[in-house]
């Protein structure tokens, strides 16, 4: 990978063969981001996606071989037990322009993934939420509406 | 809903059950952000879409039950008859990780849903257009090229 | 197209009719920004996808005929051959609310389109990589991790 930083954007290139998920969360934890806004483009390929069943509070999981647009990656890095944890959603597009989307478990890069990574200086926290079993991103220190 | 803000970034945390179009655009109203650039993801559910047929200039609408991860909200915020009113695009992937896009007409959460504003002091209008009926947005102080 | 500043934040509204890929391109160089991220939605016609094939090394083209939702946008511009060029990603959904993505080629505004540019002071830079044959976007004065 290779990244450059403005402010608080910093840019990242990933390239082919790295994974995405273990790059990005090594990445933030060693440059200290702990909440950020992130979004991506790039071809993927050996892809884990998942979709939650509310009532298993459970991940399904499909894996997709071969090589996919990555049309749009979305989401937020937070605080999970200490250190920074990505929670990413994309979209995948296959050679027949047909559209593929869930929560990235795991991907490595074809080709090249080009990402934003803007952190803040908010305190996002994700923390154990019993009624889903998941840990849910919440602002540590916030109003509530 | 829970909120944190740092300068011009608002993170907004929806709860399960939460409408999202009225409970974005009362927040929005509340604080007085009045032209904003939007993204987020989650998990929503009862869901209305929209497709603008050109043709009739008008939305075909399409209700969606059942669970659906948020793979990307992606709209703004702009003026509308002199309030906050929200213009979001979705894409939705179902149990078989299948995409579903259009026009957000309304959703509530189901789980959650992970949101960021990006407020600025552009000032964005949406006003009547009546080629296409539609309330378009447009800056109100801008530079014609 | 009109379009406003607030800081490094571009909105650009495209009228119908004009083609995507060269109207913000033209915009791009005459503004100076080289180095941008960039998110929009709105309705889109008259358009060409690339998926790209990695064995071939080249794009695989469809072209799409009609009025279909943007339902996302994401991207960036960065520096090629001295100029600002565009690298797009789409999601597009038709009347069906079925999703087609890919890489942008070319596509003309149906009804409107509504862009975020986020300009920056890096110097991203797109040069030609042998392997994939494709130009490469890397940030030029960066550190490799």
């Amino acid at each position: 990978m290779k990244n450059s930083r403005s402010g608080n954007l910093h840019f990242v290139k990933l390239d082919k063969g790295e994974e995405l998920i273990s790059t990005v969360s090594s990445f933030a934890n060693e440059i200290g981001v702990v909440s950020a806004f992130v979004t991506g483009i790039g071809v993927l390929k050996n892809i884990e996606l998942g979709y939650f069943d509310v009532q298993k509070s459970a991940y399904d999981i499909k894996k997709l071989n071969g090589e996919f647009e990555l049309v749009s990656l979305m989401g937020n890095i937070g605080r999970v037990d200490g250190k920074a944890g990505v929670h990413f959603h994309v979209v995948l597009s296959d050679k027949d322009f047909k559209c593929i989307g869930g929560h990235l478990l795991k991907a490595d890069i074809g080709v090249t993934c080009e990402m934003v990574i803007a952190s803040t200086d908010m305190k996002l926290e994700r923390t154990y939420d019993p009624d889903t079993k998941l840990k849910l991103l919440s602002p540590s220190c916030c109003e509530e509406n």
